[in-house]
């Protein structure tokens, strides 16, 4: 059949959200797939990664990547087989990993290609979900933030929120083999459960329990405070940490899933002035600054869920129209572990 | 005349403040000086430090140094001269400077004299007032706080608040020397005239000027961004900054007056998530930390006094009676270079 003959259906940035993502702010639309320019690849989307961040990329304004503009194809990484080719670094049949977009047929160009907007991926390492969680973006994310800024000590205490997410999931897991304590926040029994039983977590506080439950599983499982915070969450959490941490304590500041879709101004830490009283530093990172190391940490972390010592855990929602409601389970926190969207089968 | 026949008036904390202290916060005391016991001092007050961080030491509760009982001395650090010694370090006539309080006659105990509480300063290096400025814990406030925490490079862009105060005004000059262009925020156009005419910083910022007077200065002033911002007040000046943080900016929390007497919840950085997009950290110091380095940072300090490249100024109020006044001139900003009470002529 040729390639003209397939239907992309793709999904649209329609409006700049206010608040949380509705409806109406996405358009699905329908195209004839094109063949491949010269030095381009065409790309079959197999799954997507939805990620906690994709609510920055909406706004209009500077952030550390230009939004996506109104009418575009929304943007995603994902993980695909390259179905026609016209670079020699490419095959049909590849395995490849990259920004796909929110649609069923990526069309990677020459120029994009050259930026390594796409890149091969071995099966072997790990499943296809597991190169969108963690061999992918949250894995990488877990490994730089928790090595590069957090640098972790052996016998130290590491508290992580989004625990069961896809970041906080790798943080957790690898500050145990470096040889931290590690305590997870998440929301639920289930969760708190599965990354104590399942992933070996020293502790992990259900913040749904009661209002007073961050503060007291704090007290209870950190009686010495908290050297390192890998905060995915922000608002209250990272306030009630920051009354927690111990003397050069370092706070990762990875994201604030609590306050992407606030629509009054983000709450600050009003506890920040613990970071003068316990010398403490609190310190942002994008990932992308990492990636002349991708393949070392990539390296690592295959490594360990090969000999068992690291587990995954993908949330899978299944169909590209699927799109606009499975992005909300994130903000609501209903995903559990990694949220992928399976566009097709393999 | 016998010691005894001597009155040592003292300032005693009454009540913790609730907001700005009150004349009822204090009680104002008096009582024979006593004979040095076996291994201690008694020094005669000359001059007292007047800090901001005062107002958390009259607060209940843990920080980095306990708080002030109710009923006792209120903690200061001062410069005075050796009256009467039995410890061998010191001899009667010896300049000191150390932890004297609110009084006109310090007993320095054996066992504070060898936690270093009291040490010998050379009036060769500086005056006696620039000893409680530059070479004293302001000076080493900004020279670690500063070096070590802000960590300069030649060409970066350096802003600092609280800039004719007593930590500003060396953090702008010393960050001057290392090579960086200053900017400087303060309160009123004659502290700024000062700052840029005297001091040799490169532009000064009135915050009093108008509401947006920090944000258009900042835009003006650092059209590339903010490397290093040195913040002492906190509140909407930081915030204002965090917009226009540089990637891999350092922000030093160093201080936030402008929250000390808040009777509302201290106000966070709403803003911190910059720290995120710019892949920047927000550090606390404390410079009690240093101890062990003061001596290098006093050397290099003077060493600048007397070739002319430092400047200090400080602000005297005399007689120790005025000390509850005098401390309310540090948060209504009226005191212009660092704060010192005089309780004594050598």
């Amino acid at each position: 059949m040729p390639l003209s003959h397939l239907v992309n259906h793709q999904i649209r940035l329609a409006a700049r959200p206010v608040g949380l993502p509705q409806p109406s702010d996405w358009n699905h639309t329908s195209e004839p797939v094109a063949e491949p320019a010269d030095g381009a690849v065409l790309v079959k989307t197999l799954a997507l990664s939805l990620d906690p961040a994709m609510r920055g990329w909406m706004n209009e304004g500077k952030s550390y990547i230009a939004p996506v503009g109104l009418g575009e194809v929304m943007r995603a990484g994902g993980v695909g087989q390259v179905m026609a080719s016209r670079n020699d670094r490419f095959k049909p049949g590849d395995w490849v990993s990259g920004g796909l977009g929110v649609q069923e047929y990526a069309l990677v160009g020459a120029e994009a290609l050259q930026r390594n907007a796409l890149f091969p991926i071995d099966l072997a390492s790990g499943s296809l979900t597991q190169w969108l969680n963690v061999l992918g973006m949250p894995g990488m994310t877990a490994y730089f933030g928790l090595m590069d800024i957090g640098q972790p000590q052996p016998g130290e205490t590491l508290v992580v929120s989004g625990a069961a997410g896809a970041v906080g999931q790798t943080v957790g897991q690898l500050a145990r083999i470096k040889g931290c304590r590690v305590v997870g926040i998440a929301g639920g029994q289930a969760k708190c459960d599965w990354v104590v039983q399942q992933l070996g977590f020293d502790a992990c506080i259900d913040y749904k329990a009661s209002t007073t439950a961050v503060r007291d599983g704090l007290k209870q499982h950190c009686p010495d405070g908290v050297d390192i915070y890998f905060d995915n969450v922000g608002g209250e959490i990272l306030d009630t940490v920051l009354t927690r941490i111990r003397r050069r304590a370092r706070i990762v500041i990875c994201g604030a899933i609590s306050q992407y879709n606030s629509t009054t101004a983000v709450q600050g830490p009003k506890n920040y002035l613990s970071l003068l009283v316990n010398r403490a530093r609190m310190e942002g990172m994008v990932v992308f600054d990492y990636a002349d190391r991708y393949p070392l940490a990539v390296r690592e972390l295959a490594g360990y869920l090969q000999d068992g010592r690291m587990q995954s855990r993908e949330d899978v929602v299944q169909g590209l129209q699927q799109f606009p409601q499975a992005l909300l389970k994130l903000f609501n926190g209903e995903n559990f572990g990694k949220l992928v969207l399976e566009v097709a089968k393999p």
